[in-house]
């Protein structure tokens, strides 16, 4: 099977199915990176650009590492907004680096839709690395993958997402996915960060992160942005930890078997207790960024043609 | 045939022969980036090294497009000239790499004359990328490339160059390439940003932009630098743009089938207007860029040993 | 013979056997580099992960050159220190590379201990390219493997070492090395730079540069760092010149066919005169440089299997 689809913009756009090719050929590649020679010719002779508007060392390292197993030349752009602030500027850079042929652009860019303007624009696949507070779907992929390999299924299971949901990529990326997938949605945060209407999106949403966590077979903690204390969003830390903080006392709430969930990197002792992020009965924290090298080998196999 | 050359220093140094050699290697390669896989084994084990000392996405990521696809190693370094300030340290650093046995070194640096000296001192080759205001051989080479494909020919053709042409590199390389080659220059831009004796190199020049379009088979625009404002070369943009940027209106005075180039980024709308930018009959800004992956690897594999 | 040892964190920690067989297993490598196709199949489908917390354009880039001529993916990532404030994220990003299954992490950070710390937690190699003040063992094996090729042996020579001795790892590995290998070390230096009690590790220590010079087989000058200066370590260059500036005169204090050392890079006449760093017959200060290639190689080999 072939993905039909020429760029991977969000979660939104995908189909069940189409989150299922996605996962399916991750698991496949899962045991490449676990050989002695890390490193199949697949993508021999592919041109993959890292064009990073944000700074980011783990998700530009996943993906040059699943681009350099699948043996493709990865190039790293990493360029400030600041030298890009016009919107013609962005499509010229990409103009540009199409002209110059790659065959995947991976992009992140602190502008929501950025990607899909230049997805409209340029006959290359583009990978939306994190757009703004819009979407990140690879992060999503490896998070339902992770889910999957630890439940067996999605479908049916309770996931709790805890924290600053209105400004979360990850968040809006996962509820999604994981609403498409058949599991329900439970989120708490502080009101200042919870987006209005988000009822609609067929979940429910709490202020007390203790009901939310109520039984749940998941709990995802999103990072929280300490710059945006400044902005008047959360009143100070501590407040913020004293009430949305996942600790021995509050994951006791959960399923007994609960696994733990955060995209990283983790601010210990604000959004997660250390004892909790390094619980090895119940932290997944690592499984995500492992299975992250094989969502995005995955995405990068199928978005040049690649079959599974 | 081979290039009996140990670097590629600047314009000024190739002879007609060596020029039109480039040009037909980099032909030869044009189409290794269309290919499905994008990449020939020909420099494999060759290490080649892009030392910027001024930021540059677009070219460094040309030459390291062009070196990956050529199989060779290839390594950024991007050095702030603050840190080497003396011209000892330049050589140090220099002396340094040739130690670790690269095969070519690629050096942009904001002196004018720098790749010229480290070339005298060290064993390896030496490709300009652009050094101060003097000469950007790569540029030039991939702007005739581009002329020769759309016009058939260069000797014979009127190129107008319009703009700061006292500070580009870009402007010197073509009037040193288009001269040899037979075509005829005219240049046009402020009294500020034309060098003195300039006429001496076998071109005219105009201070209105519409005496240099005149007729004209090429309008080869320059970016404007837009940090000169401050050092009061010229009153304002909006005043550069009244008298040089190029629209609608003033191409008009050029050959019914004349092509607009920049070397890029442009400014839009100060230098060249948004409709000229993309106009598909008249612009080539695009294809300058896909030409210069191409004059890379011819170079990379020229100065390598390779012959024609 | 193997290496038995999953990280190279410094030269204290290695015997005598193993200083030769990594030496001698960079000396088989030193040829590569001279060849027409400088790369060998060795490292392919291993990662290497080069990360950085401190610039460095010649160490990084050393190991990178050897990472590539054993065909091994490479993966820069710099961060700044300022990002990685707590020890507790140190470890957390540490963590997140150990989960996407690199072989080899080369790591260089700002404080001392910090690659030992990263090697008690994570299952792969690390290889400590310089921590703080404490130690830079890949510099300390070139240095042993030039001084061991222009003189011989190492046992029973006398090296020298002046300058800023208890702020330097560079020093503190190869007097580790140097008395391990069967030399007699003298260091000088102000009193400011001189640690405590640091004739316990079996070496002479001099105020005056001419009494540790004298007849020594090897002068290793060490850089002065310049931002010392506003510490008040030192009263100022002008007066550290004076007394610990390398130069015609003092040079001829040694042997006859003494060699000079520098682990770069050079301060021009702070520390050493520029006719003794130049000078044919003495400085060896570039053959250290391609050393540090093959002797990064040998590293890379030895710690992902390979055997001699």
């Amino acid at each position: 099977m072939k993905l039909e689809k020429k760029d991977i913009l969000g979660i939104q756009d995908l189909s069940v199915g189409e989150i299922n090719l996605i996962l399916a050929t991750a698991e496949s590649f899962l045991e490449i990176s676990t050989r002695e020679i890390k490193k199949v010719p697949t993508l021999r002779g592919k041109t993959v650009i890292n064009l990073f508007f944000e700074a980011s060392t783990r998700t530009r390292t996943s993906f040059e590492i699943a681009g350099k197993r699948l043996s493709a030349d990865t190039i790293n752009i990493s360029a400030s907004t600041s030298s890009v602030v016009k919107g013609e500027t962005l499509i010229d850079t990409a103009r540009n680096l199409e002209a110059m042929n790659p065959d995947v652009i991976v992009i992140r860019h602190s502008a929501a839709g950025a990607p899909r303007l230049l997805a409209s624009l340029i006959r290359q696949s583009i990978i939306n690395a994190g757009d703004g507070a819009h979407e990140h779907p690879s992060q999503a992929l490896l998070d339902m993958m992770t889910i999957k390999e630890k439940k067996g299924a999605i479908a049916g299971l309770k996931v709790a997402i805890i924290g600053d949901i209105a400004h979360s990529r990850v968040a809006r990326s996962n509820i999604y996915g994981l609403t498409k997938m058949g599991a329900s949605v439970a989120l708490a945060g502080p009101a200042t960060m919870m987006p209005r209407d988000i009822e609609q999106m067929g979940i429910t949403v709490h202020n007390k992160m203790e009901e939310a966590i109520s039984n749940a077979d998941v709990v995802m903690m999103l990072r929280i942005q300490l710059e945006r204390q400044k902005q008047n969003i959360f009143p100070s830390l501590r407040e913020y930890s004293q009430h949305y903080c996942l600790n021995r006392r509050n994951i006791a709430l959960a399923k007994k078997d609960a696994i733990v969930m955060h995209p990283g990197p983790i601010n210990r002792g604000v959004e997660i207790s250390p004892d909790i992020a390094d619980d090895p009965d119940r932290s997944v924290i690592l499984d995500q960024v492992n299975k992250g090298v094989a969502v995005r080998m995955a995405l990068l196999y199928l978005l040049t043609g690649g079959s599974q």
